[in-house]
This record gives structure tokens, C-alpha cells and sequence, in this order.
């Protein structure tokens, strides 16, 4: 996942949800959502037939397989690079071999952006070799790097008060992790601004709730009319350390040295198939996650995990034989990394058809076992995703939390869409987030089992209802 | 810690023990065990002044700060460097500053090692850069490299199985972490194993409870008689990926480039401090840690973390204005992770006095919240040192486990001193272990101050007691 989006500050605001017992909104009567209780509950015994392929049955561990075999074929999947349109290729086979409907690829522009060589060696108080990530989107270094005393900050309000002493200086940001989506912002806007007090570099501690000395990329965003500087994240154990030398009123210098590069935009594609609806092929449940990755790790876990459960969703319904009224549509995004680069174009060219949409849901914060479902919609549309939850009780997955989101599908939300995003232990997603550490050793076959079934269950059971889910 | 002398295998044999009941064994009457059990409650007094000291009071977080100090200013401190005999007179000078006694360098010859330049590429079935670290004491390869078709083997077992399938081929070990004592085997013993069938090199999946692509280096041993060749660890990441591609047919190539260098064993030293006896000063409880660390992090858990809680145990007692019957010996081993080279001199050199030590101590499996005393010793010893542990129940650790130990006091355990070793969580030190990731960030203050106070109280009481330890 990307950040901007990502309005998940820690705590999570639980809806209370007994099953059967969800209490619908107003507007709409008593016994006509009686009614739809009534005609949810009648998937019980697909739900069940669901569950028992995915979790107990012949489908089991299959999504775990086949993103093992792509991650181990292909490895990381930056925007813009060859193993990225190798992977798109790949899974258009896939697809059409799985015996999926109007599988295509919908034609994008993406970032082309390249780390190169890079390295960060501390020279002052001692010699330091120092892990390093180049952060998506910056400029690299003259060839001989960036030599220079290092200003230590916690904050953005340190480095104001201290702006005198960080001209002609590399700012590094030993920020806390108190939450992602704050951490985030020093990597996103940390050399802005550094630039706008004069820094030559910044280096930021990475965004991790846990660290075996591993730094942690992501992209970062430039702003007109202040300078480009390099900038790239540090491990969390650097950022400390450098911390307490300068509090002890050490001297540090840092040789940067960073061969990023900007490329023009590249071709790319978002991918997608689809099990057309039986009677209202028009309209559309979107089921999804993101192809590409970072260009450490194998992407495995962000966001191979999540594009690999929204096509076993597929596969399920598929396997079974059952056909919904509405479109099933998979899609995997292209270059949601770099901000839903693929997902905005998507959109671009879908919106006209956006009263359509039922539901867009996105996996983008892990397939570990899953907490349950985070769902953004009207009371009225929580109420009946609620109930379809309750039919996921043979799993023990039926929570329902706010702020369904991701990077991909917001778009659709902030139209009005009802979207709805998966939910797991997102302290074990940000201790590999973005880093050489998201491989297929830190994925679960059996977790991902479950995530698969309760997106299967969801998307199916939505997308075959009498009725799309009511808007606000 | 070093690797062969650690038989803890994964389950803890836990003596019952109750405070004030414990049961002494044979051979000596059941009223001197009570008055010895009557001389130790005299002690709780003393030991909640320790506790006071370096739990609650000014003491509190100073073996952190100090050993922050340390291996930020110096850094990781291998056998046979520079940045090694530089701790060693910086802790000589700290010991003196301190004001112990007696604090002196005892000269010992060193293995001498050093890694130089190291790389391994995957050229098949894809371009990935491997994460490595050579293992300690191995040779490098030609300036060229030993590029190689890869045998993955997940046991000793298997590779015996497809020997001939070994021969001008990289053998790949992929062996489960089941405990720290059967993995460790692969790394010491893979290298020899893997040349008695012909390979040309070795890699070994990381011993570690927990990755994030992080790989983990330590000693390995050559044997007479067998061809030496290259040996490094890999990542746990990148031996499953291979043990994957290997079960799908996969040709795998790696390149293997080391730059390792075995050179003339050279100077270093054991430092030494103590608090003299007042009564039985040629008689000695050993409190120890090592100073030496791998070349990779700060060393600052192993063995940083116990080196400082054995300092900070006679700094309190000091600062108590405490002075044992007994002498209370600080050492501060060199080479430990060689196979406890400072250690085996410093036995060699003092174990005329064997019969006048009355407990040798080690922390070496790190100083986060203790679980108990790892202890080895006669039954009745054992008894007195339960009853010692009651006194510690303000700060809830007083479970006394079987299996004492640790590389540098081990040659005075076989020879029949009573030994104790500080136990805590394993899964998190074999997390870090041998890492880039043993820094700073791992220690936590306010758990060192509990080990260290632990430490304190059993050596002082240990020191005081009337009667040393009975031996068997």
C-alpha cells in the first residue's frame, strides 16, 4: 500500500455486531430490511459450500501456490520496470487459463523511476556503513555524493525551530512510530521540508513497527517551487544511534551517495476479468489488489497477498459453478505505489458508469488472518454488509469496522461508492512493509485461505443480491 | 554466544521451587540446611537495597547509558580488531574510573578474521542479489568468484541421500529452525559436510527464530583431512525461495564472491576487575560477560548487554559500600564467539586455584526481562542458590532452571565449579543474534536494570555466604 489514504490511526472503531441481531438505518422500513436479513441468510449454504473449498477443500492453499510461483518467477514489481509487465503478462495467462470471462488489459501510463547504486556511509564520529533505501520518486546524488554534518530531528516543529542550523546540512528525521499514518509523513514531505530550510539531503528513520536493521522504501513527493533533494530512509537502529550521538554532542557527517533517476512515464496496464452477472451484467461488485510492489522483497505480502485472494475469490465462484446476478469484476491495479497512478486512470475512463458500482473492495493491508472487513458506506449498506458477514461465523471472521479504504478504490469511495477493504494485524504488515523482508516467508497458506473465503463470501454474496447496496 | 556448548533444547526443565521450601538434597542434615536457609533471610535487607539501588533509584538505566556509550562510540568489536583492543582499553579505563579493584589486562592470543568484500547473485533462474554474511573463520573464493549450479538440502541426512548429485555444485542448506542447538550444527558443520561430497561452497539458511531478511553470521569449523571451501549464511527467505524453485525443477545458478581472510592470531586481552574479600579474599565468585562481538551491528545484546550487567553488578555493590567475605571477580572475555579462546587462556591460567572458586557466572542469552538463573551444580548447591533466588521475589524472578552455562565458564563447569547463567527470552535474542539488528535499539533500560540487579544480588550473596558452594 501507499499512504495518503491511509486514515487508520491506531485505534479501531468497532462497530458492535451480533450476528442477525444489526440494526438497519433510517429510511428504509423494519420489515423490508427484515426481508433482506431473510434473503442473506439464504447464502448460508453457499457461504458454507465457499468456505469448505477455499478453507478445508481442493482450492486449499492454491492462492498461496500460484503467488509463490509468480513472486519466486518474477521478483519485485516496480512501477515501471520489466518485471512489472512480465507479471501483467503472466497473470493475463493466468486468467484465461483459470477459464475467467473478458479477461483484458486496460492500457496506462505509469512512473519510471530507478534507484541505481546507492549508499549511505557515516564518516564522523566513526566509520559506518549504513543500510539504505532510496525513496520513490527522488533525485539521486552528484556522482561523488553529498558530503555533510547531519542535523538530528524528532519532528517537523524541531526542525522549525531549529532551521538556522540545517542549512548546508543532511536532516535526518529520527521521528516515532506512534501510527503509519503519521510516521508516514516524514517520508512523504520530509524533504520538502528539509529543502525549505536549506538541507542538502534528508534521511528518514523508516516507517516500521518492528526492525531487524531494515530499511523501509515508499515513495515521497516533491512540491513546485522548493528544491529537489535526495532523500531516502535509514533503519530505525540508525536513526536512534545518530540520535544519541548527537545528543551527547557528537559531530556526524554522512557521505549520501544516490544514482536515482526519473524516467518518462511507461506503458503499463491494469489487469482485469471478470464472471459476468447473470442479470444485471451492467453492474458491478469490483474486487482487487495491486500488481506491482517496490523493487525490494518479492512484494509478496504487499500487495501480491491481496491480488492473489481477489482472484481466488474468482476462482471460488467459479469452481462452484455459481454465476451472480451482478459482474464479478477482478481487477489488479497497476502502480499503486506511486499513488494509485493505475487506479486514477481506471477510474477516469469507468466513472461514467459509477451509479453501477455496488461495492469496490481492495486487500492492500495484509492476508494474514483477517480481523474482519473495514467498510466505508451509508448505515443502511453497513447494515446489510453486517448481515453478509454473519454468514462468515463457520470462520470466526464477522467483524465490521470503519474506514473501508485503499489507495485504489478510493476514488470510487470519496464518489460515493460503499467500499470495503480487508483487515488484519497490521503490526506484522509494518514490520515488512516496503522492505527486502516482504517475501513469501513472511505469507500463510492457511491464513491466506481464510482471507480468500471471506472475500469470496463478500463479493459473491453482494454482487448476487436482489438489490445494489443503497447509497447515503 | 558462541555455539557448541549450548544444550538448552527448547523446553525449559523447571525445578519446582517455592520460596523458603525448598528441599536440600542427601548428605548433609536437614538443621544445617536450615541455618544456611536462616543466614541467606538475613540477606533480604541487602538485597532490597540492590533492588532499590538499581531498579528505583540513581543507578536506574546506567549499565544501558554505559554500554550505549560504548558501542556507539566503537561499534561492533570482532575478534582481532582494532575496534576490539580499542572497548577493551576504554573498559579498562571505565573499570579504573569506577573505582574497582584490582583492574588489570590479562594477555591472551586471538584468531584473527576478517570478511573483506562479499556478494552472492542468483544469475538463474532470475538476477537476485542476495543478502550474505561469510561465516567466521572461513576462506574466500577466487577474486572471480565460484559460480555454481545450487543442491538445496533441507538435512545432513538428505545430502547424504544425493551426494552424487553434490560434486562442482554449491550446496544450499535450508534446514528448519526447530532450536538454536540442532540449526547451529548446519552452520559450524555445513561447510565440511558439504566438502566431503565434493561441493564447491556452502550457504546456510540463518540460524534465526525470526527474520526480515536479515542474515545472521557466526563461527564455522573446518576439519583435517577435508578440503576447506567457502561458507556463508543466506537469509531465511532466500533458502526457502530456493528450496521452492529447487521442488519445481528450477535450475538454480548463484555466484559466490568472499574476499575472507584468515590471518596470524593476534593480541588481545581479558579485562579484569573485582571488590576484594574481606575475609576469604584468594577465594572467588566470577561475574562475566564478553566484550568481543561479530563484525555486523553493535554487539550490544551479545554479549554488550551481559558484559554491562556484570559490570553494573559489582558497581552497585560498590556503591552499597558492600564488600563480600569473598572477592567478587569481574572478566570481561575476549573471544568469545571464536570458541571462547580468551576464556580457555584464562582457565589455563588459573585453574591451579580451581578448588577456591565457588560459583562461576555468565550472561551471554541476553538482558531483557530474566525468566530465572540457569543453574549447574551438586543438588545441595542448587538448593542454597533457590533459596538465594527467594530473594528476589520483589522483582518476581526467582525460578532456578537446569543447564547453567555459557562458552567462558563451561571449562570450569566440566571441571566441577558451580555455574549460572541468566536466562530470558529466547525467541527475541535468536531474532537478532549474530545480526546487523543487535544494536541499541533491542536493549531496553529498565530490563537491564532488572538483570542486573538479579546478578548483583546472587553474586554478592554467593560471595558472602560462610561456606562456598558445595561441589558434588
Amino acid at each position: 500500500m501507499k499512504f495518503h489514504v491511509f486514515v487508520f490511526v491506531g485505534v479501531v472503531h468497532l462497530l458492535s455486531l451480533n450476528c442477525g441481531k444489526a440494526v438497519y438505518g433510517n429510511g428504509i422500513s423494519q420489515r423490508t430490511f427484515q426481508e433482506i436479513k431473510e434473503e442473506i441468510a439464504c447464502y448460508g449454504d453457499v457461504a458454507k459450500a465457499i468456505i469448505n473449498l477455499a478453507v478445508y477443500g481442493k482450492a486449499q492453499n492454491r492462492s498461496y501456490e500460484r503467488l509463490a510461483l509468480l513472486v519466486d518467477t518474477v521478483g519485485p514489481r516496480l512501477s515501471g520496470s520489466k518485471s512489472l509487465e512480465k507479471a501483467i503478462q503472466i497473470m493475463r495467462q493466468n486468467l484465461q487459463e483459470d477459464g475467467l470471462e473478458n479477461v483484458h488489459l486496460e492500457p496506462v501510463k505509469i512512473p519510471h523511476w530507478e534507484r541505481g547504486e546507492e549508499s549511505a556511509v557515516m564518516l564522523e564520529p566513526r566509520i559506518h556503513k549504513m543500510a539504505v533505501l532510496g525513496l520513490g520518486s527522488s533525485i539521486g546524488t552528484p556522482p561523488e555524493g553529498i558530503t555533510a554534518e547531519v542535523l538530528v530531528v524528532t519532528s517537523f516543529d524541531e526542525l522549525q525551530r531549529r532551521a538556522p542550523e540545517a542549512r548546508g546540512k543532511i536532516v535526518v528525521y529520527n521521528q516515532p512510530y506512534t501510527s503509519y499514518s503519521r510516521a508516514v509523513q516524514y517520508r512523504v514531505q520530509g524533504a520538502v521540508e528539509a529543502a525549505k530550510v536549506g538541507a542538502l539531503a534528508s534521511l528518514i528513520r523508516s516507517v516500521a513497527s518492528f526492525s531487524i536493521y531494515s530499511p523501509h522504501t515508499g515513495i515521497q513527493e516533491y512540491q513546485d517551487g522548493v528544491p529537489k533533494i535526495p532523500t531516502a530512509c535509514i533503519t530505525v537502529e540508525d536513526a536512534e544511534m545518530m540520535s544519541r550521538m548527537a545528543s551527547r554532542g557528537s559531530r556526524i557527517v554522512i557521505q549520501l551517495k544516490m544514482g536515482a533517476k526519473n524516467y518518462p512515464d511507461a506503458d503499463s496496464f491494469n489487469t482485469v476479468a471478470e464472471i459476468i452477472g447473470s442479470k444485471y451484467p451492467e453492474q458491478v461488485v469490483l474486487v482487487s489488489g495491486h500488481l506491482d510492489s517496490w523493487d525490494v522483497g518479492q512484494g509478496a505480502m504487499d500487495d501480491g497477498g491481496g491480488a492473489f485472494i481477489s482472484w481466488e475469490a474468482l476462482s471460488l465462484i467459479k469452481d462452484l459453478g455459481l454465476r451472480p446476478k451482478r459482474t464479478l469484476r477482478l481487477v489488479l491495479w497497476t502502480a499503486e505505489e506511486q499513488g494509485g497512478i493505475g487506479a486514477l486512470q481506471y477510474y477516469q475512463l469507468h466513472k461514467a458508469n459509477i451509479s453501477n458500482y455496488s461495492l469496490v473492495m481492495e486487500s492492500d493491508l495484509g492476508t494474514f488472518l483477517p480481523s474482519g472487513l473495514q467498510f466505508t458506506g451509508s448505515d443502511k449498506a453497513r447494515a446489510i454488509v453486517e448481515e453478509v458477514m454473519c454468514l462468515l461465523q463457520p470462520i470466526n471472521v464477522t467483524q465490521v469496522f470503519r474506514a473501508g479504504e485503499g489507495t485504489d478504490i478510493n476514488f470510487w469511495i470519496q464518489a460515493g461508492v460503499p467500499g470495503a477493504s480487508l483487515l488484519d494485524d497490521l503490526y506484522k504488515y509494518f514490520s515488512f512493509h516496503h522492505s527486502h523482508g516482504d517475501t513469501m516467508t513472511v505469507m500463510d497458506p492457511k491464513q491466506m485461505n481464510v482471507a480468500a473465503a471471506v472475500w469470496a463470501v463478500v463479493s459473491y454474496v453482494i454482487a448476487d443480491m436482489e438489490e445494489m447496496l443503497p447509497r447515503s
